[in-house]
């Protein structure tokens, strides 16, 4: 606590002084322009990831990065979820799953958690799409390997229970809804986001450049260079695949349970 | 969505090869020493405000931070608290608040949310002690004051709730769990906290000085100058009070009703 | 039945005609001053414990005496709760558990409840908080005293659920609202109060006069000698403790783990 | 509370030693012949009414002796009856309204409870068949009248809701239980029971005599003066009907709606 204390200090005396002209601004009210969904996870800060500003992430945390579909719930997910939408009008959702999750961990060994964390055991029944593909799926996968599949099939799996909600369901039908797959490689810093046409997980940037329905992309916005990107990116990768997975973890994940059977 | 990948390059590019062993550490596990719940607003940015590193916080954020009581709901809270106490043993849960929240600001004109965002209604079905307590005891209240009242007492709501959760009345019986209240204030980063005792927001460090189970302190933590630390405070209020807060609106959250029949 | 049938027989003959004045009174409306939530247990008589006359206490009584959190169920505790505080304005609720208790014996073995009992199995979870804290606080106590502990800790236990309910928060917050967690061994016909601030249970007189927030208290009430009640109490327990808990017992429960470890 | 503190003393220094054998034997554990199932009204003390004795009554008591059609609630009703009938093995129960219930009064005046007493509101619905029941058979009906037929209409359907309950239903199944419905009038201390060969509430003693499956009746007991008993009736009731009911009054409850319609 008083690390924090510190911090809290410091915060106040240095950073809130020579920002103080946007805090004012925002205490008039937000606008941001995504809905974060990510886990409580402590190595997770989306802001650090993102390198957003205060004001730019609308944020939802909980184990798993979960979205209970619509009905089967009543936390506060669905509650955010229709605040950020209907009353803040914001058109991006981001769902972002990591590395070496707890939550997946204890979704890989459910029936140990039924005493000893109830709680935990109940809230992780909303994964249990992810568990039963896992399961009839990647019977031959095992340890650290099986864990990122899992992980990376939970954001699939909150993606489809995301488009069950009234509000996301009637924005989708305009075309003025992008919903985002992400994981997040903690060791690595590497960030991989669906692409619901190839089913794979691929590089953030090159979804993007393909997408159609990205209304809401401003033309005023500084421009990144493309070429730059790319370049980092195959730094990191030899090929498309990120060097956080091997090749064969990859293709699992990349092709999903069609390239196993 | 270009200025968060805009951004998620910058992170890749600069910052993570800058902090690669941390990361590299954390990718082993998480061991954050404080459960941070609070609002999914997006002004609110927790490692920020405290100034925090990866892998400090474990962190729940909805709207409103609200923490149902035990039992009342079985959305991603209660998971996020158990997993949070029980497994990773974590000692200190701060609940933290804010100014001109939205969900404050829906849970004074309630009714008005019943049809339209239902999922939030029924959300702040958790708060209805804080609306009750506010419709009984702050009828000639208005406005940007009654706001932050509710907000504040909201808070204190909140912590009776977290009180029913089996993993925290099991060590608080042991003295080997601190819950701290924070309100924050956008406009003036400010931060008050909880004391319990004398049912007053104070600055919190005057708080922590005083506590007297404050198990987890380390004695090889680099000390604070206190002196210094108060003078900052002395600086931002005279007198008790802080400086976001007039008056009035002071004795009012913390005197309670007391203070205004 | 035919027991019953002459008992009503002989109140309708002799103790309703004897006081048909006070029924009279009492058929335009009641006015009681406390709620008593008490166990469903035959063994437990309110009226004969305190000797209360007919309109002196709103009762609820079922299985253990539970409270469940606000918001967690939908049985009649709430409902009650809410009617005896808001429609009647009662400001003392005494919540009373009781030695050898059927319900505290089922939740030390809650699994076996699962398929005989799930009505009972279910109504348990909200004593889910007192079974963990045992749990994992008392591995070393068995049977009668392990039992005992169960129970006593359980009323504190509901004395936390009881404070998330709207109305009891709001008068709380005012000040007119007592909570007192009453201990009753049937076997010896003591009583004994929890003391929040020492965290102990107590003789409730000696509670009741170091209470500071007594608002109720009327002056003209005829004064009981509190020497008389010193000296009964006295001469049931030598020292502090209660005679039904041995010395081990007693320290255990007023002490909490920090006796055992 | 000095009241109750007086009278517990009183209960410790005189009743308890008088009686230390019983209760002696009672610390052992409880074996209760009926359930009786009432009002949480103050006006209501089962052990007077039926002059019973300490272990005779297993007691469950909320806002107008509802009980929750089986799933319909999670409160403690279920538990207590599931309890009461399987682990006690008790095959009578007595669900017991009264004249002047507040439950009752907020019953017919529903829409209003909605935001002033939400939870009152909601556990209210469990008695909606007594609501529908009486809005469109009694609507010639105001005022105490009305109130009174309410509430006894409010026994049937109560006894309804607990036939649906699984243990109750197998031991019906057996002949090893048996149901009544009492209705009391705090005015008069008059008690008159369900009759569902006629669908009137009589006399008890009446009912139970022409009882055929009363296969608890022990002929051992002592027996009662049924000529006395059927004098102190006809003394209170010209005719069979009872006193504090007008002709016209009993009439509707004894006939039902069929002598309205």
């Amino acid at each position: 606590m008083r690390k924090l204390l510190k911090g809290l200090h410091k915060f106040q005396s240095s950073y809130f002084p020579a920002n103080q002209e946007i805090f004012e601004q925002l205490a008039e009210g937000q606008k941001p322009r995504v809905l974060f969904i990510t886990c409580s996870d402590s190595r997770i800060v989306p802001h650090l990831i993102t390198q957003s500003g205060v004001g730019d992430l609308f944020i939802i945390r909980n184990a798993g990065n979960l979205v209970p579909p619509f009905g089967s719930a009543n936390g506060g997910e669905g509650a955010a979820i229709e605040y950020a939408i209907h009353a803040l009008g914001i058109e991006q959702v981001i769902i972002c799953g990591h590395s070496n999750c707890g939550a997946m961990k204890g979704l890989l060994k459910l029936e140990k958690l039924r005493l000893e964390m109830p709680l935990v055991y109940e809230w992780l029944q909303h994964a249990e799409a992810t568990r039963r593909l896992i399961q009839e799926n990647y019977s031959d996968v095992k340890g650290k390997e099986l864990l990122t599949i899992t992980m990376a099939e939970n954001v699939v799996t909150q993606i489809e229970n995301l488009k069950t909600y009234p509000v996301v369901r009637s924005k989708l039908h305009q075309n003025k809804m992008s919903i985002y797959g992400w994981i997040y490689d903690i060791e690595t810093g590497e960030i991989l986001s669906y692409n619901p046409n190839t089913d794979d997980f691929e590089p953030p940037q090159s979804i993007l450049s393909n997408s159609v329905n990205e209304s809401f992309v401003s033309t005023s916005a500084p421009p990144i260079a493309d070429s730059q990107q790319h370049d980092s990116m195959t730094k990191q990768n030899s090929g498309d695949l990120p060097v956080w997975l091997s090749q064969s973890q990859a293709e699992r994940i990349y092709r999903g349970s069609a390239a196993i059977s």
